[in-house]
């Protein structure tokens, strides 16, 4: 049984849903220790968020866009919250729903993720910041 | 400290939210040797998910469908991802805002489940498919 | 590596977001113990949830409660399953959005959050109860 925690810095996205696997992987060369156990990744933020969804067509993430931004409109009568802007409490929102961290399991090194899973970040707000992950890897090495 | 990492494909299920923790359970006979630790339950899809939810009425899983058809419906006009269907791209949108797995507490070789909560395969595509799990087990042994 | 489990009973809540972080550290004086490690902290209910957001500003916490109960309202004309009253079914669906548990990174003795992050009860029920978490911590001590 082995642990590692590291904390990866993922580059500024602008708002939206962005596919992250590969960035986050890259930042992991641990993980090809791992034969069997657990990835857990966590977003240290609440107004961007982590999920898992389909890892081919862009046009998935942009239609997440738009489907959250009309479930979860800005500018909604009943905010009391608007001081940081019409994307804060918004964001605030779509972060809770979508949530703060992914587990993924860890199979001869790898995720084990389905064919057409990636990892999406989910930023929330306009101004594109650099957003902080805390991955925590356990299991058995080989 | 022990790790069990296996496949369980469910049986294919019509669209709707189904309670499917006898069918996991039944299919995980190693449960019963963990005294204390955790059970990650994921799904490795992005068109259909697991939540925790009322195990008794079945009217429940009917009105998670209801809402959930009009919280995400289909042929909405800012869609672009159509073309595998109008059922589609409100599955992937669903599948993110319940999650792709559940993660339960183990104790005394069961899951640490309230009286109320069972496991619910959400099947969000109309043709109806087998689904696979990958179960995580990881604790103590009795 | 190391492994607890123990059941922590918050005090009742009126229905709302609350921020629990505080009241559940307060309980797990041994969570000091864990160097690194990860704590799953899970509810035993299906009209109460957990998630992560803003530990700052109490509107945050308002304007969720405002915005879910629009977005999941009270006696939309498809609900079946209304007789345990206008806040029942709505209070399931709730709790499958923002999920039954979340989970943390330990990291030398404390829960590694963001500058931001706190733990929130999603109370969805109008009567108050006591709600009964399970927490998990796992890790290795110091």
């Amino acid at each position: 049984m082995s642990w590692l925690q590291k904390e990866i810095a993922l580059s500024e996205k602008k708002r939206g849903f962005h596919l992250v696997t590969q960035e986050i992987v890259a930042r992991l060369p641990e993980l090809q220790q791992y034969k069997v156990g657990l990835a857990h990744v966590f977003i240290m933020h609440t107004s961007a968020s982590l999920t898992l969804n389909e890892n081919a067509d862009p046009t998935v993430r942009g239609d997440f866009e738009r489907h959250f931004n009309k479930m979860v409109p800005e500018n909604a009568p009943y905010y009391v919250h608007t001081y940081e802007g019409p994307d804060d409490m918004p964001a605030h929102i779509k972060a809770s729903l979508l949530g703060s961290s992914v587990t993924v399991p860890i199979q001869n090194g790898r995720f084990c993720l389905g064919t057409w899973q990636g990892i999406y970040l989910c930023e929330h707000r306009d101004r594109a910041r650099s957003r902080r992950l805390v991955v925590t890897l356990q299991g058995d090495r080989a």
